[in-house]
C-alpha cells in the first residue's frame, strides 16, 4: 500500500539555499541583511526569555497586529502574521486556489482559472514548488525584457496571461533580477486581474517605491512584506500579509492556531519601534550596492540595476555555474539558479563593504587566472 | 467573483484556549506547564540572541534532529521538527490524504479510505478541524466507557471504523479526558490499520507508558511530541514526529522550508541536556494532580484517572458549563468544549500546588453558595 499520496511522490522539493557551517565563509547567496538587528531589538528579546516561554504565544500576535496597522494605516483585520513570509504564500494556496482534480478534459486543455498560480518567469522559485504541493496549475509567465513587467497589451497579446487565475504572484521588487517596478504599473495590472493578486514585497524596504497602498484599495490585492532581509530577523520567521478583511479572514481560518513563535512576536514588535536603525542599514546597504555593481561592471560583467539587497550579474569569460564553483572554491557563496531564463545569471547577496571589496579581489584574480 | 475557497467559506475556525491578559488570573485552561524552562536552557536561548538572528536558522533542524535520534535510538532520517506539533498534524493531512473530490457517488456513499482521516471522540478538537482544511472526510469514532481504546473486535462490530483509513490520528494518552494506553493494545491497533496511524503523545511525558518503539518497528506508524507541555516551551512552537523514512520523507517534501524558528531550535536542544530538571517537574506535577484529583473528588467531582498534565472532572449540583462561568467570574480560568461527549466535563490543567489549593477554595466557596 502507497501511503505517501502520488501528488507528493512525485515533488521535487524546494531547495534552500545552502546554510553552510565552513569557517571564514563569504555567505552571499541567500539575501541576508550583513547587519545585526538593533541592538534594542536585542535587548527586547533578551528580556522577554523568561518564565513566559511556557506559555503560549498570543495566537494571532495581536500587539504586533495592532502596530503594522497604525504604521500602514489599516485596522488589524487588514493583517495576518505567518511564520515567515513562505507561511503566507502557502496559506495563500490553499485558502485562494482548488486543487486540481483528476483530468475530465483533454490532457491538453488549459487548466481551469480556479486551480491557476500564477507567476512570472523569473520570480521567487518557491512560486511553482507550493503550487506543485497544492495539487495546483503553475502557470509561470516571462518577463519582457530585462526582467520588465510586461504591458496589459503584451500580456494580452502572448495569450498565456489568465487574468482570472486564482491566484497570482509578483515579487515586486524581483527576485532573483533586483529590478524594481513603479506601483503605477503594478495598479494597471493589480485593476486588471479578477483573481487575488499578492505582491511579494520581500525586498520592498531596499526600493523606491512600495505598493501597499493598492492592498488597501482595491479588494482583491494583498501585499506581504518580512522583518527577514530588511530587518535582519530571518533566524525568527515573522512575515505579514495586508489586505482585504475577507481575504485576510480566509487566511486566518486555515491558519495554525500559534503559527507565530512568541519571540520573533516580540522581535518584530520591536523593530518596528527602531525604524532609525534600519534606514541608516538601508542607506549602507545601498552604497554598498552601487559600488559593487561598478566594481563588477568595470570587471566585464553586466549587473541589472537593482532596487533589492542583491544584484543580478551576468558574468564574462566563463559561465556562472563555472563562477558559482570558482568562487565557492575560494569560500565565497553565492547562488546559482540552473532553471533557462536566468541560467547566465549570479544572484550576490549585498554584504559588508569588505565583504564586497573580497568579492571582487577575489573576481579580479580569477580573471586573472583565465587570462594569464 | 469569490475569492476565497468555498471550503474555507464554509470552515468554522479552530478556537483555540484563551490566552488572557487579565490580571491575577489562574490559568488552567490551556495545559502549560506551571514551571518555567531550566535556567541552562533560558541561559541557552539568552546566549543565541546576537547577531545571527539576522542569518536563516538550519532549515532541517539538522542538530537538534542529531540529538533527537540519539535520544530515540534511531537515525535523523526517522525524524521531522515542527512549528509545534499543529504544524506536523497538518502535514501529515496534506501528505498522506487526497482531498475529497465534487461527489461522483450518492451522498450518503462513505468516503473512499484515501480521503478519510480518522479519529476516537474524544480526542483533540483541532483534529475535525484540519480535515475540514484539507478537504478531507473526518471520521470520528467514539471511544469506549470511561474513555478506554475499544478493542478491535469492537471497532470491527461498531462498524464504523476504517482499517483503510488514509489517516488515523490517537490521542495518547487521550485528551481531553487524560486516560493512557498500554503500549500492548496501541500495538495491537497499529497492527491492524493499513493507512498512516499517528501517535499523539503530546502529553506522554507524564504517562507511564510511551509508544515511540512502535514508529521504530512498523513503517504505518508515527509518533509525535512536542516541547510544548512537558518541556515548558509553547511560546517557541517545537514539535517532533517520528517514524519510517518514507513517510518521514514525504513530510519533508512537502514543509515549509525553514518551518522551525532558530531561537526554538536552540531551546529544544538545550532543553534535552537537562533531562533531571524536567524528571523533577513531571514528578512535582503528577504528586499535584493526584492532590487535586482526591481534593475535587472529596466535593462530589467525578475525576476520571489522569496520565497527563491535566484531569477531566465532571462536576456535581452545576452543569459544567455553569462551572467554567462562577470558576472564570473569580479568576480561575479552566476549559470546557461543547460537544456533546464530552460537555458534562471539566478539563483542569494542573498549575502549581498554590494554583490547586486556590482552585479547591473556590470549588468549596461556590458549593457553599449554592448550598446556602
Amino acid at each position: 500500500m502507497k501511503r505517501v499520496r502520488p501528488l507528493v511522490q512525485k515533488l521535487r522539493a524546494y531547495v534552500p539555499g545552502e546554510q553552510s557551517r565552513i569557517k571564514g565563509l563569504i555567505k552571499l547567496n541567500t539575501n541576508e541583511n550583513p547587519y545585526p538587528p538593533s541592538p534594542k531589538v536585542l535587548a527586547a528579546v533578551k528580556a522577554a526569555v523568561d518564565g513566559r516561554l511556557r506559555l503560549y504565544p498570543n495566537p494571532t500576535a495581536q500587539v504586533l497586529r495592532e502596530k503594522l496597522a497604525k504604521l500602514h494605516g489599516c485596522s488589524p483585520e487588514n493583517i495576518i502574521v505567518g511564520n515567515g513570509c513562505d507561511d503566507i504564500l502557502a496559506m495563500a494556496c490553499r485558502a485562494f486556489v482548488e486543487p486540481l482534480t483528476a483530468p475530465a478534459k483533454p490532457l491538453d486543455a488549459p487548466a481551469p482559472a480556479r486551480s491557476v498560480v500564477q507567476f512570472f518567469d523569473p520570480s521567487y522559485s518557491l512560486y511553482p514548488v507550493l503550487a506543485a504541493i497544492h495539487g495546483a496549475h503553475a502557470q509561470a509567465v516571462p518577463l519582457a525584457d530585462d526582467f520588465a513587467l510586461p504591458s496589459l497589451a503584451e500580456l494580452k497579446k502572448g495569450g498565456q496571461w489568465d487574468f482570472r487565475a486564482a491566484l497570482t504572484l509578483v515579487t515586486t521588487p524581483n527576485a532573483p533580477s533586483g529590478r524594481g517596478y513603479s506601483t503605477a504599473e503594478l495598479e494597471r495590472l493589480c485593476r486588471a486581474q479578477k483573481g487575488v493578486i499578492l505582491l511579494d514585497e520581500t525586498y520592498v524596504d531596499f526600493a523606491e517605491e512600495n505598493a501597499m497602498a493598492l492592498a488597501l484599495k482595491y479588494p482583491q490585492v494583498l501585499v506581504a512584506r518580512t522583518f527577514s532581509k530588511a530587518y535582519s530577523l530571518c533566524f525568527q520567521r515573522v512575515g505579514y500579509c495586508v489586505g482585504h478583511p475577507e481575504l485576510i479572514g480566509g487566511l486566518h481560518k486555515i491558519r495554525d492556531s500559534y503559527n507565530v513563535n512568541g519571540l520573533g512576536q516580540v522581535a518584530a514588535a520591536a523593530t518596528l519601534d527602531d525604524q532609525p536603525y534600519y534606514q541608516a542599514n538601508f542607506r549602507r546597504i545601498g552604497a554598498t550596492r552601487e559600488r559593487l555593481s561598478h566594481g563588477l561592471t568595470a570587471l566585464g560583467f553586466r549587473v541589472c540595476p537593482s532596487q533589492t539587497n542583491f544584484i543580478f550579474a551576468k558574468p564574462s569569460v566563463l559561465s556562472a555555474e563555472r563562477w558559482l564553483q570558482k568562487l565557492r572554491d575560494r569560500k565565497i557563496l553565492v547562488r546559482w539558479f540552473g532553471y533557462p531564463s536566468v541560467r547566465d545569471y549570479l544572484r550576490i547577496s549585498i554584504g559588508t563593504d569588505a565583504e564586497a571589496d573580497a568579492l571582487l579581489k577575489t573576481v579580479r584574480r580569477i580573471l586573472g587566472e583565465c587570462r594569464g
